[in-house]
């Protein structure tokens, strides 16, 4: 991660894309949401959603991996340009969680972070707070999904 | 589900329990939620958690399992005894979810809900509205994870 005097509010990065296929869809909620429009396609078509449809919590749980992944890049390219990377402590919580529209089966979800707000942690020396909304995106720029995270980020020690 | 007018705030239902095994936990958080303290025991060792522990979408996905199979099992038990089932309208969303405690691997939870609030719904005739808490405790009574879903309930036409 950059270091906490590094971030500014307004930065966006682009964490990543995943296209969501019925099988997995269909395998996701029969383990963990087994609700008839995640797992049928005609049980979907006669629902109010109108056709197959992710659970919402795997949308969450494939958000979750971009922003791992992601992370992992980052830090692994500031490595490799001889860069220190930033620690980060655990999250206190995240907020405003919302599952805006349905995600079908083929949809692609483009999923990116903005920083909307950082501040001195008053309770932590040597650290931040910096306060992310990541949000996904449909192939038609509808939004699908968001919620905010709040992360502890290490400050330079100078 | 019950219809409207038979929900009662306090009304508490046991959801079901579930023991998070070592392989389970890396075997979801290979494929969402990458980082090591949720897929190396060793790195997690290391780590400000201190053991292996499960993906706070690890144990989401698990909640939701516990509440969508135990709404079938009370329809079904409805439906068994011959009383009409009330239809339940899509979720207008949630708040307050809390990580409040890790899951080891060999921790179990036992998920229940509890209801918090009901009114009529002002602008669905012949709906209400039923805030429910939901929550997850371990082996040792402890909560580790709780939100606060809402739902629309069918009321009885009378």
């Amino acid at each position: 991660m950059l270091f906490f005097e590094d971030i500014e509010v307004g930065w966006r990065r682009e964490l990543g894309r995943h296209t969501f296929t019925a099988d997995e869809i269909k395998r996701f909620a029969s383990r963990y949401d087994p609700q008839l429009f995640h797992i049928d396609e005609n049980e979907a078509k006669k629902s109010h959603f109108g056709a197959l449809c992710a659970s919402g919590w795997h949308t969450a749980a494939v958000c979750m991996r971009t922003i791992v992944e992601s992370s992992k890049q980052l830090a692994d390219a500031m490595a490799a340009r001889g860069e220190k990377v930033a620690k980060t402590g655990p999250s206190p919580g995240f907020s405003n969680l919302k599952w805006l529209k349905p995600v079908y089966a083929g949809d692609t979800i483009s999923f990116v972070s903005e920083v909307i707000e950082t501040r001195p942690s008053e309770s932590r020396t040597g650290w931040g707070i910096v306060r992310t909304r990541f949000s996904g995106h449909n192939q038609n720029g509808a939004p699908v999904y968001q919620f905010e995270g709040v992360v502890f980020v290490e400050r330079r020690s100078t």
